[in-house]
Order: C-alpha cells, then structure tokens, then sequence
C-alpha cells in the first residue's frame, strides 16, 4: 500500500480533492494560495489555512515569539500573493500536556505583535494535547472583486519576475521575514500579473507549480536568480521559505514595471529571472535540489 | 514553571487571549461558538476552527470515513449553536508519512460526504507531516445579522433545556451524530435563547461555562436530564461529546416552545433540565465527573 511518502505532497492534494464539487459562489478553491468566494458586488472573501508543526517547521529551541511570528507572517504572505488584505484569524493549538504554559503565551505575544501590525483580528481558535507542538492559522480576508491576482492565467512568453533576494532563509530570515502585502496590492493595481504566488516551499517546488497552473513550462538562467549574501545559484534555487512573490507578466510591460517598481520601492530589488514557455518547450537549471516535500523522508535541499 | 497540565483547557485560552484588541466590526470574538464578524447589512460572517487529534478525538483503528465525518460534523454542530449556516471549509492536515495514502482519501472521502449534506464546500487546505495525525478544520458561514445567538445574554431565572439524549457517546455516536443544523436555526428564529451552546465537552464542562458567559450560576436537576438508553444521570452529566443543544430561554416561553417544538421535530426530545440562578445561588450535582478537560493527564469522564 502506498504511503505519503511514496507519492509525495502534491500527489497527495490531488488525490485528496477528487471529487471535490464546488458552487458557484466559490471562484477559485483549493490549488490558489487562498481560496476566493464570492462576497458582495465590490469585494470577494479570501479564505486560508497554515499550519505550523514541531520540528518541521521550527523546534523548541525557537524562540517562542518568532513561532508565532512565522504563523501568521506565512498565511499573511499568501494574502500578499492575492493581491489582498487579511482582516481575521483564528488559532488551533495542538501541544502536549507537559508543554510549559510560558512557552505558548511566547508564541501568542509574537503573533498578537504581528497582527496588530497588519491589522489583523484574532477572533478566536480551538486547542487539543497531542504529541508535538502544532499550530493552524486559519485568516480571511478580502480583495477588491476586481483586482484578485490568480495563479493560473499566466501565456506563452510572460517574463518570470521575483521581488527580493533568495536562498539561505534557514540561517534565521524564515523566523523574521516581512510578508510583501503592500507589494503584492501595488502589483495587483500596478503590474495586473497573469499568474502569480508566494514563493513558501522554494523555485524549484513553487516554479513548476506556477507553470502547471497556467499549462505552460518554464526557461530560467540561473545566473539571473538574485541571491542572498553568501548564497549560490542553486541555493536561490532550492532552499525554500523566502516568501517573495514570483509573478508572471506580459513581456512588454516590463520595462515600465521595473521603472514603477524602483520608484515605489526603491529598497527591494524586482528582477526578471526567465519566461514561460509552452509545454515541452522550458529549459530548468540543472541543480540537484527539488525544493522542499512535506512527506519526504529526507529533505534534499 | 506551570503546565499546560497544571492550568487546564479554560485557563490557558484565558492567558492566551489577554491582549487581544479587536477592531469593530468583530460583533464575537473567541468565547463563543464561532467568532462573528460584520459583513453586509443583512448578513455577518461566522468563523469557526476545530481540530481532531490521533489518539484524543480518534484511533487508528475508526474508519477513516468516520473520523472525516466526525472533523466536519463537530464544526457543523458550532454553526448551529449560532443559528447559522455553514458555507466554506479549509482542512489541514498533519500525518507521518509512513502513512498510507489509503487511509487518508478514506477521511476525505467522510468529509465530501457529509460536506454535501449540508451544503458545504470544501475550498482549500494544507499537508505537513508529523508525529501523529491531525486534522484541523476552518469553516467560514453566515447567519442573518438580526438572528445571530450567543452564549451570553442569559438572565437569571431563565429555564435551561437540551436537544435529544446525552451520555455513552463514546460507544459510537460520538463519531455518527447529526448535528443540530436545522434546529439551532429553528430556535433562533422561533425561540430567541437568550443563551446556546453545543455540547461538545459535556454538561458537566459546558454548563459552567455557558452560566460564567452571563455572570450567572445554575441550578439542575440530576433526575431530570434526558439520558441514552443504558446511561446513568452521571454519565449524562460527564461523558461529553454530546453534539445536543444547550439553551436559555425566559421561563414564561417554555410551555409554547415546547408545544411549537414538538409540532416541528417530533422525533426528538427538548426536555428542561434546571435554570439559571444568580452567582453562589446555584445548585451542581454532586457526581465526581468535570467533564472533558484536553490537557489534564488522565480523563476523569
């Protein structure tokens, strides 16, 4: 019998949700980095849910305010890759009855801090004991009806940008990262990209997810990543948790972005990184790493 | 330094929730069945999350469909207690990944089952691995923004009654119950409780909290709680799991709602168990059992 690690997450999520049947209020389910239903004329609902596992996520040696701080600023990166604002949360709490209360009242200061600085909610959540320390993040939230950016519409020839720098987010960034919201709403009103999304498991993971959102595949130079102090390429590549946006955007339009860009936001680098292409058609780096699999036994990045 | 242990279940939400300042159009927040939140003239937003954890909710030995049955069914059942209306749920999911695929398509094969019963569509989620299994549900869903219930408004005197039967859950209708969708909303719109709550964690946790939500204590009485065939008032007081209605109605309205009750659902009981009393007048049964409390080392129920 075939267990998850045999067939990995994405498999996984596609065997889970066949079947799944959907009403018309909803306009987008699972497969975007939030679901989008239908609210009034002028605003659509964004809906996300996170989790947070020990030892997969953080380890007990974290400190506890950058736990919570990671668990909302995940789910608040997702609202950036929709172009929208996160307005609600709520908390599951799994931990083990000999958890030192200390420790969780840590984690909910870190992200009451976080939310407040996002203008986010906590209204309310739900806590269990189990083995290990986990946490759920689940937010709403809306977008202007529209101005939703989705992950799917991207063309043959869009240009591949990424906001930031990538790799070498284990050194301590994954705990402390700064959600690109105000740049996911100016792109969304600036740049309409046709796909984009939050970069959560890496390029090599979230890349090639983009491109089978939109049926299309990708060319990339390496040489073109943009990359943190003391990274190479393929760490750019591979390492994961970066929480920048890679958009997709029409080939013409680029030149007037990344002037727009630069004037909005002058401190944080826009780069194009490669295109789409039809399917058969990509050229992908030749790097060992293939980004980060919830159900791998042994991480290869 | 204290534990979760040490504290318990109530405790620790109390600490954890210190600080939190909520914006206006947050109508509830946590302390009620789900979190209300405003949303159109006629209508508020209902926010619920819920988790389910190997070895405390379920065993590797339930049916898979059941235990997906059961994470959906539990939220269904926060939905009533609002009088509200379940729409969009997101579901994440923590397994090892020695797991077996089979195991887990059997659990969301539960969830799209019941989820089409009521009318819910399942619009996202998440996988990460883990020690164990856990699924923690996030459901957004509406109720008419005159209607809405709440745990808090109970006066004292008001008469106290439950839905159906309560105790021995655990022999299987903790994992096949009905949730009371239809008739939380029929209260709300023919009864107007001043207070309601579902019964998840059992009378003798859940009506303590449902008085301390007013300022008030309550007085029951043992003989009179509707029990399942084969259980003892004690059992029907402790067991928990219940998934009945608990109200709060003016005790000049009983005889009526009865009546009107019977007439709509005469297939299930609505039976009054005691009332509300001012604080340090109330009257508890002396059974030993406090309910369900997740992280107290050894259950007591």
């Amino acid at each position: 019998m075939p267990t998850l690690a045999d067939i990995g997450e994405d498999q996984l999520i596609r065997r889970l949700m066949r079947g799944v049947k959907l009403d018309r209020d909803v306009i987008a389910g699972a497969g975007d980095d939030c679901a989008v239903v239908r609210s009034t004329k002028h605003e659509h609902t964004l809906l996300k849910t996170d989790a947070l596992v020990q030892d997969v996520h953080f380890t007990l040696d974290t400190p506890p305010r950058l736990i919570g701080r990671k668990a909302i600023a995940r789910v608040v990166s997702d609202f950036a890759a929709m172009g929208g604002t996160p307005r609600h949360a709520m908390i599951t709490l799994v931990a083990p009855p000999s958890m030192e209360v200390k420790f969780l009242t840590g984690i909910y200061s870190g992200m009451r801090a976080i939310s407040k600085q996002y203008g986010i909610n906590i209204v309310g959540g739900e806590t269990s004991r189990g083995l290990m320390l986990m946490l759920s993040i689940a937010m709403s939230g809306t977008v202007p009806s529209k101005r939703w950016l989705s992950r799917s519409q991207g063309r043959n020839g869009d240009a591949l940008l990424v906001t930031g720098r990538l790799g070498g987010s284990i050194k301590g960034r994954h705990l402390k990262f700064e959600p690109r919201l105000a740049e996911g709403r100016w792109l969304s009103q600036h740049a309409r990209p046709h796909a984009i999304m939050d970069l959560s498991d890496g390029l090599a993971k979230d890349l090639p997810r983009l491109a089978e959102a939109s049926g299309l595949d990708f060319s990339i130079d390496p040489a073109a990543l943009p990359r943190n102090r003391g990274c190479t390429p393929a760490q750019a590549w591979g390492d994961g948790e970066d929480y920048e946006l890679l958009i997709a955007v029409r080939p013409s339009s680029v030149k007037t972005l990344l002037k727009r860009w630069r004037a909005q936001f002058p401190t944080l680098p826009l780069t194009v990184i490669g295109h789409f292409t039809k399917l058969g058609k990509g050229h992908r780096p030749s790097f060992t790493s293939t980004g980060w699999d919830h159900f791998a036994l042994s991480a290869d990045a």
